[in-house]
């Protein structure tokens, strides 16, 4: 049975991993027969949103704590993800990944990725390992593979983050996927489109369908 | 369209609602082209458990603004429920409902259920419009509609609970649903039972194909 890596950037859209993201791939992959394990930082979150009024909090949360509440306690240090153990990666998105795993959300330029999380994504690069990317996720692939084509589905501000690190930008709508054969890397929209989380299931579901042929 | 209530209980399995029974949910509504807007009381958790170490961390977090972690933001105060807008109820599980919206995960004999909760719940019942209970929450259905049968999966105790409060329990599996045609209320025991989210996903589309029936 193939095994991926997933790696979680918190517990909640505005200050974490999107949550119906994460589900959606799980299940994604339960249903195609991949057996998974989730990793994530231990690190603090770099702020923590009310969901419901959009403000700072104030409060510390820790990203691999509120992680785990998303996969009832079963997530890792990512200090401890070696890619030798696995035939893959997954990343949803969330503005986890552009606060937590990087500096994205803050930045029009160059963009700093944590190094756990660059190093995890390398070691996938560097083996030659197919990898999936959603939502905001994608925006980071160029300053990892460089030359690689993906999707963050039609928005140019962050299309443009792509391209000032030398990769490439196909538009896609919410139930599409990119992938590069050459770097294995695919991505979807998700909810940088979707509505609801059938859309964002219809990109997650081809994304997994994709992977599993790479495996 | 047809619209649903359904009403959360936080963010995590262990102090709030399941995070994948209630993303397969609001997936299985979509899926059956019924609407539903989420609730959640606007009151403090019981506790806050550390999912990674199954302990109490000490902060203090407030149960609407957790739940809307889930939706995106999309929740609303309890307190505004009003049964006469919706046609039918959903009510996922997670500690939080033993924790949050009742006393039951720390008694064995009567059970107090929070008040905006059992009045949302009786509401439902007194319009006669059907609802759905998954998980640990079946397990507040003797004290809310007496004579009902329903299930939380073959737990003796928690099957009990019910009994003790006037209801009938019948055991059941993992991807199967007990339905009370004379209460319109369908239970089934996802993560009471489940082993991962597809097991889970498997109960909760029959359930929410059964509340359609009785729409």
């Amino acid at each position: 049975m193939s095994k991926l890596a997933v790696i979680l950037s918190g517990c909640g859209v505005y200050d974490g991993a999107e949550i119906n993201e994460v589900v959606c791939s799980l299940l994604a992959l339960e249903e195609n027969g991949i057996a998974y394990q989730c990793f994530a930082p231990d690190i603090d979150q770099h702020h923590v949103i009310n969901h419901l009024t959009g403000e700072e909090t104030g409060e510390t949360r820790n990203v691999l704590q509120e992680s785990a509440r998303i996969v009832r306690g079963n997530c890792q240090p990512l200090s401890e993800l070696n890619a030798q153990d696995f035939d893959g990666l997954l990343v949803p998105g969330g503005f986890g990944v552009a606060k937590n795993l990087s500096d994205l959300a803050f930045k029009s330029g160059d963009v700093t990725i944590n190094d756990q999380f660059l190093n995890a994504c390398n070691a996938f690069k560097e083996a030659a390992k197919p990898a999936g990317y959603m939502c905001i996720a994608p925006a980071l692939l160029g300053k990892i593979y460089g030359d690689v084509n993906c999707t963050i589905g039609n928005d140019p501000d962050t299309a443009g983050v792509i391209e000032s690190h030398g990769g490439s930008h196909t538009n896609a709508a919410v139930d599409e996927i990119v992938v590069d054969q050459a770097h294995k890397v695919v991505s979807t929209p998700c909810y940088m489109l979707a509505e609801n989380i059938s859309q964002a299931k219809s990109g997650i579901d081809k994304l997994v369908v994709a992977l599993k042929g790479m495996l």
